[in-house]
Order: C-alpha cells, then structure tokens, then sequence
C-alpha cells in the first residue's frame, strides 16, 4: 500500500486523473488503473495520464530525441495504453504550466505514442496540433438506435479512426439513443468512434464553421466530449461543404464547447484543435496492492 | 473563490463527499453541492455528507437534545435535502471514528433528518439500526423493461418508501433493463425505489437468509446498492417465507454485501444494516462561487 499524490482535472468534461512521476518510478497494473478510474470506488475518470520525463521511459526515446521533456503515457480507464488523447493533450500541458515544469510561451512539445505533439495556448484555453488528417474513399453505412433508417458516414482519419454522418436537425440529434453502440457496415477492422453532427444555420457564421455534435467512442459508449472526434466532425463537414468552406470550425459537445482549424504546412494540411482545460482539485489516494 | 478540504468515500459503492463543518460555517448552494457531485467535471459522489455538530445548525436542535453530538447533513447530487441514508450512516461513521472526533465502543448516536441513528461496530463493518418497520396492505403492480409480464410487488416502508418484486431467478434478474424507470400501478404519491429480488438456493443457509437484488432508486435511477432497499428486500422476503423466516439475511448488490437483522425491541421490530465503509482519498478542492 503505498500513498499517491494526484490532480484530477478536464477538458469539456473528458475526465483525467493526473500522476506525477517524472522520473518513471510508478508501476501501475492495469487493475490499479482501473481502480483509480473507477468512478464509485475510486477517483472517478474517463483516463489516466501519467507525467513522465520522455528520457524515464523507452517508449520515450524517440520524444525525448525531438526535444519533447515530458511525455504524456495516456491510459484508458480499463488501464489499456492509448496512442494519444486531444482533450487529454490540454489538460497534460495545464498541469505542467501550472505545476511550473514547463513553459507554454515558445509551444510546448509534448510525447506520445502517436508521435511528438505541439501544444500552444489559445483565447479559448490551449491549442494542440493533432497533425495530418486524411478523409476515407467511399461511404460507411451507419445504423444507430433512434435513427430510422440507415445514413452514409464519411470515413476520417486523425490519427485514430472515426466516421461522421450529418443529422436533418437538432430534434433528430436530440433523439439519438447512444446507449446502444451504432452499428458500421462495413464494419472497420479495428473499429471507430461514430460521431453524428448537425450544421448551425447558417453553417458559416462571421467566417468560422459552426456545427453540433455527440459521439459514440469505441470501446467506452456515448462521452461528453472526444477531442479527436470534435476535429473528425469539422473536416468532414468542411469536405461536404467544398472548396469554400472556412478553414476554422466551432463544435459545440455536451461537455462545452471546442474549436478547429485547418492549416496548411509543409507535410501537408494539419488539424488543430482548441478548448478549455481546468484542474478540479489534488488529493492523497491508497493506491491497493 | 474558498478552498475547502474534502474526503471521499463509500459504502458498497454508494459513494459521498464528505466535508467536515463542525461550527456550521459552511453555506453550499444547490448548485455548489451539484458541481461538487459532478462525475466528470467536480468530485463526482451520489450526495454529500456534511458533517457538523447537532448543537450548530437548527435542525440538529433535538439530536442535540437527546445526546447525538454529530449530525448528518445528508445531501443528494442535485443539492437537495433528503432524510437519511442507510450506506451513508456508516460512510459518516467510519469518518468521525477515523479523524478521531468520536468513538464508536459504546455504540455512536447520530443525528438525522429521520432522527437519531445508532451505529455500532460489526463484523462486517458497521451496522445501523434504522428502526421501526412496516409491510403496507395490497400489491403494487410493477412493469419493467425485460419482464414479460407486471408482477406483483410488495410495499416496504423503512422510513422511506419500496416495493421489492421477487423474479424467477438469475437470469431474469441479469435480463431486466433499469436504464428505464419501472412502472408501479397504483403509482404511489410520493414514489418508491423499486427493489428487485432473487433469493438464493437454498433461501437460508447456516441459518441466514441468502438473496441477491438489483435496484432502481427514485429520482436517480439503478444504483450499486440502496442500503434502505437492502434492508426492504429482506423484510419482503422474510414477510413472504413466513413464520419461520430467518432474522439474519444477507443481501448482494451490484457493489457489494450487506448484512440484515430483524431484532425485536422495547416499541416494535427494529431493522438493522451492516456492512463496510471506506474512505478512498481526500483532498482539495476550489469551490465556485
């Protein structure tokens, strides 16, 4: 039994349980995990991210040869490794500003499995580069609980894999029943989150995109909040759209409200993706043996 | 902007922030109690056991009288009073024992909006002496999700009011769907959590009543465990065994195991709740205005 010192803190309700532990001396069990993460029981949180020094940890060297201090090692609450987190990605770099470990004033590079991350601060809060996007060829037919009949998904990568399928309306997005996991066909092999987004009227609104959305992220069920989701939502309404369509995006979630852009550099267009992050409060758990 | 002090903990996964007001100085708003309730962007807690001195807030006045020094402001998560609550009790115990502000050898009298509870130590914990209870006239019909057909219920009052409904068995007790309230016919006025029962076989063993139940607690939906409704669904089952039904039950629950007593007293058949109590972590936490 040994005491832990923690932070819990989130990003438009997309929880976290942050541990400090710079020098990669933790050992956590998938089970310890779990148990942190558990919401009765434990701390309660979608995640776990632990704060390590890219040098303290194997996975780390390629972060730590880039430049990149510390490296994000981002758990799911099932204590499964995760190549990255978007909302996790901000709430990592508040701790670091605020716990004085990192400056955010030049852009803060983060590690992750997925590759070295910039993360910079925003009007709404902080902003981080999620990288190359790509859309999919051909449609994904999508069936969801609530829906009538089925609806084309657009395929996009972030990253990680999502589908997209626009609503009528806010009654028709209202209504949606996401308790029930939607159902792809085809089915992708390694699966993906489903997010259902409903264009503002206008849809362009003083230059930016504006959109609502809620998401099915695989593996978990319906969340408040999925960052990777949110960008996947405007990229593929910005790809309906055409070749007019703005390159800054506002997604509203049910767990507030986030933001996008598109820029264009050397390797190609990247997505970033802004909001907010907050920590809640820091406490003293046991962890179990 | 005040910084306050907080623990957390549970009683068989029924989980409470606890905050330690013994002078009574702490005003919290429904909607400071509800963001300290949150699960993803506060604490996260079913409710909230304010713990302060029966002398210190009007309420307590006749605790105070009749020697229970504690009292237990009990709080659901949206901020709302509410009488009692059979795991809190033991939650709040296990606190006042732990931080040394009472001794439990002589059994501990507390103050509750449903009067004065006494909690001693158990084998299994804690148990707490909940009263006097009474086995209401006539069937309740229910309808749930995942049952064929209504059954009849039987209407329970341990100071707050339940129909317990006894299934086939396991499998139906697996089957039944409470992410959907429970229809009752007649609705009672006030409503009623809704107990679901399945005794075990055989029903006792070692002399001890065996049963496993699944709850739906008005107003909030399926719980881990209702410690009333515990106690209820043994009193049900013990009413429908007849005369000789044991007076020693234990009951299983999603989040754990409780124990039940039926122990004759000087003004009627008390019922009384036994099982753990755990405090997880405590920490700090800022509270918006």
């Amino acid at each position: 039994m040994a005491t832990l010192a923690f932070t819990k803190g989130h990003g438009t309700g997309n929880d976290f349980v942050i541990l400090a532990d710079p020098d990669g001396a933790l050992e956590l069990s998938d089970a310890q995990i779990a148990a942190l993460c558990d919401r009765h029981v434990g701390i309660g949180a979608d995640g776990l991210l632990r704060v390590v020094r890219s040098s303290a940890i194997p996975e780390g060297a390629d972060a730590a040869s880039a430049g990149a201090e510390w490296f994000m090692d981002y758990r799911n609450a099932d204590g499964s490794k995760a190549e990255m987190c978007g909302n996790g990605t901000r709430v990592f770099a508040r701790y670091l500003a605020d716990a004085g470990l990192a400056s955010l004033d030049a852009g803060l590079r983060i590690g992750t499995r997925a590759g070295v991350k910039t993360i910079t601060r925003a009007e709404n809060g902080f902003e981080v580069d999620l990288g190359l996007w790509r859309a999919e060829d051909g449609d994904v037919l999508v069936r969801a609980r609530g829906l009538g009949v089925a609806r084309p998904g657009q395929g996009i990568d972030v990253g990680n894999p999502h589908v997209v399928v626009a609503l009528a309306g806010e009654a028709e997005l209202e209504g949606l029943d996401l308790s029930v996991q939607p159902v792809l066909e085809p089915q992708p092999a390694a699966g993906a989150n489903v997010e259902f987004v409903v264009p503002a009227e206008p849809l362009v609104q003083a230059g930016t995109g504006v959109l609502r959305m809620r998401v099915f992220e695989r593996g978990v069920g319906e969340t408040l909040s999925c960052g990777t989701g949110v960008a996947a939502s405007a990229l593929a309404v910005r790809h309906w759209a055409g070749a007019a369509a703005p390159d800054r995006w506002t997604v509203d979630v049910p767990g507030g409200r986030l933001g996008v852009r598109v820029v264009a550099q050397a390797d190609g267009e990247h997505v970033l993706l802004s909001g907010p992050a907050t920590l809640v409060f820091s406490g003293q758990v046991t962890l179990a043996d």
